[in-house]
């Protein structure tokens, strides 16, 4: 077997779920740390398997169907002797567990990297707080869950903003940008109206639909907090801003 | 050993030259695929190896430096199992028979893939052309000797002007993108005062730097070009335009 000469601290990323989120990661975790050449660069792997079956819809359907390619893919990845592994989609880790029992390596939870970020900058936070994300992350609770121990209730959507959630994100992953960050403007208008101050961005597609810049809302951004949260716990300081 | 679910055709690409330029790859390959879903998108493993010498300095100093990280980096993607390898990075191909060698699998040459962009579409050339690269890219050749085998011999710039390739593309690689598009459109318009008329953009730093609505030229993205050659040779059907 050929040996890499890449020295270590080596970052294994599972992508793919869906493809540009994972590019999107990918270039917040580039741009997150602060470098005068190439070679201050992290090494990393990335396996994106976009073939896998919808996350969102297994969760709803009672199904475990994406678990062999998330548990084979993180094995893969440990195997390849990462000293870290991160998963750029909020949804997978439903299986979190499973996923960390098939691998040597630790796995940076998403939520666990979220909830850091918010903490070490509570200036961000905005009034009450809403999770946008996929039905299957909702009904996991997983960002709910860590709310709650930070004593900070998130608000729950409508059915009708639900719907528009899942629409931002289908459009996102069909390339759709334009419509998807219109209807998240509109999204964020109404939330607005319920008092609403700070939404967590809470599928890896939704911060490519967020414009930060005229957004209604404060938004917190779970790829960019995964990518900041990586790098140190690898060691890098990253940039203070995006 | 593990084995991954995901089928073939699965691509490898072997990244980190530098690690924005790869992203930005890893970006056009996404968005060049007309889908409806996730798992219409392709697989693919991508090993990130920023720290390796630097590839146009190796070049102009006669040393090899570089090349134990790009053999080991393709034989470990062949081993992988991939159906085809890219680098989406010119200067790396100034070894590339010494990586085809390394590997079982074949890789795809970005200057290949820019000819045969070029030729698919005619009509994007204006007047003479100019190749823009590292040192190391323009000492070897790649773009002229293709170009002249397409009767379209490339004129060559000053040391001024090749001294501004060198900081634009440095300017990106320490993610100084702002001044690298500045830097990019004063260059451009020295050179539509040579006559010159299109640019091929050599070195996939040159890509992100190319404001491409506002551009006094055209420019030739390599990256792009070696995305969609990649799909193609992969069976799909890239979309017509970025």
């Amino acid at each position: 077997m050929t040996t890499r000469p890449e020295q270590a601290p080596l970052l294994g990323i599972l992508g793919g779920m869906g493809p540009l989120a994972t590019v999107d990661f990918l270039g917040k975790l580039t741009r997150s740390l602060p470098v005068t050449c190439d070679q201050q660069h992290l090494p990393w792997i990335t396996l994106s398997q976009p073939g896998m079956p919808d996350r969102s819809q297994s969760i709803q359907n009672g199904s475990d169907a994406p678990l062999p390619y998330l548990r084979q893919g993180v094995a893969w990845l440990a195997e390849q002797n990462v000293s870290l592994i991160c998963i750029p989609c909020s949804t997978s880790h439903f299986w979190f567990d499973q996923m960390q029992e098939a691998s040597t390596t630790p796995i940076l939870h998403i939520a666990d990297a979220t909830i850091e970020e918010l903490r070490r900058d509570t200036t961000r936070q905005t009034g009450p707080i809403a999770v946008l994300a996929t039905r299957g992350t909702i009904k996991s609770g997983i960002y709910r869950d860590r709310l709650l121990q930070a004593q900070c209730a998130p608000e729950e959507l409508s059915e009708a903003d639900q719907t528009a959630v899942d629409d931002i994100i289908r459009a996102v992953k069909t390339g759709h940008l334009a419509d998807a960050r219109l209807n998240m403007h509109a999204l964020q208008t109404r939330l607005t109206q319920r008092g609403i101050g700070t939404v967590i961005l809470g599928c890896t597609e939704l911060p490519l639909a967020h414009d930060a810049a005229n957004a209604p809302l404060v938004g917190i951004d779970v790829t960019l907090a995964l990518a900041r949260t990586v790098l140190r716990r690898l060691g890098y300081t990253p940039r203070e801003t995006d």
